[in-house]
């Protein structure tokens, strides 16, 4: 189930992380957000409760798949979720490592910028990629086969 | 577990609509957005992940009983859930229904406004609640008793 004029069902929208038949999960390329990560379902559904109650417990095991590796590598001051889909109504969770020196800190990612780029400290964050690409790989190749 | 700081752990937090051991769900008072809810678990814990996997089960089945009862009763253009917590690191779903007309939308709510409220669409928001809160009530309480 596919719609033509989605950005979300025909393109992967980011950087492909993993992918499995129900959803896949990216990175997104936002400017000062090296650890925003999207878990996207394959199936053009606006909402949450689109889906039936096993796919929303495995969308969420995804979420928190994600979640888990953000922190376990980056230890951020906080993990933000969202699931908003105003501009893009496929459904998609936005999975963000939040810190207190980033650009926008205690706001949301979508409202202004509170202050500058640090790029010292993004910079650490971008070389710990690689081991959020691999934990996330390991542990959704670990869930997803029970679907 | 509580925390004596912490205004989730002190207080209600809105409106209360519906309470049982594990979370509660509130309607907040946010001027412009009548349907803006938030699931708030009990214990206080910062991330989404931080509660064991039948617990984040439990959530998102609450997140989705009022996501429903948004839908049914409302109509909304849009759902936006989100888990944030950057100024209160208390786990708590907003889960909101967003129009087309409201103030803010295709914008997240915390962002800048787009264009003044509009009266007469909120009032009709605000007459519907009372049916909001009774069938998130009956579907919570069908739901918990099994947990």
């Amino acid at each position: 189930m596919t719609a033509a004029a989605c950005p979300l069902c025909t393109a992967s929208g980011g950087v492909l992380v993993f992918q499995c038949e129900k959803f896949r999960v990216i990175r997104a390329e936002e400017a000062g957000f090296p650890a925003f990560y999207r878990v996207v379902w394959s199936d053009h559904v606006a909402e949450f409760s689109d889906l039936g109650v096993e796919d929303r417990i495995l969308c969420m095991a995804a979420v928190s798949v994600v979640e888990l590796a953000l922190r376990e590598h980056l230890q951020p001051t906080k993990i933000n979720l969202a699931a908003l889909g105003n501009m893009v109504p496929h459904l998609h969770w936005h999975v963000i490592a939040r810190f207190e020196w980033d650009s926008h800190f205690p706001s949301p990612v979508w409202c202004p910028a509170q202050r500058p780029l640090h790029s010292a400290a993004l910079a650490v964050i971008q070389e710990r990629l690689g081991g959020v690409a691999l934990t996330i790989q390991r542990e959704l190749s670990a869930l997803t086969p029970a679907w």
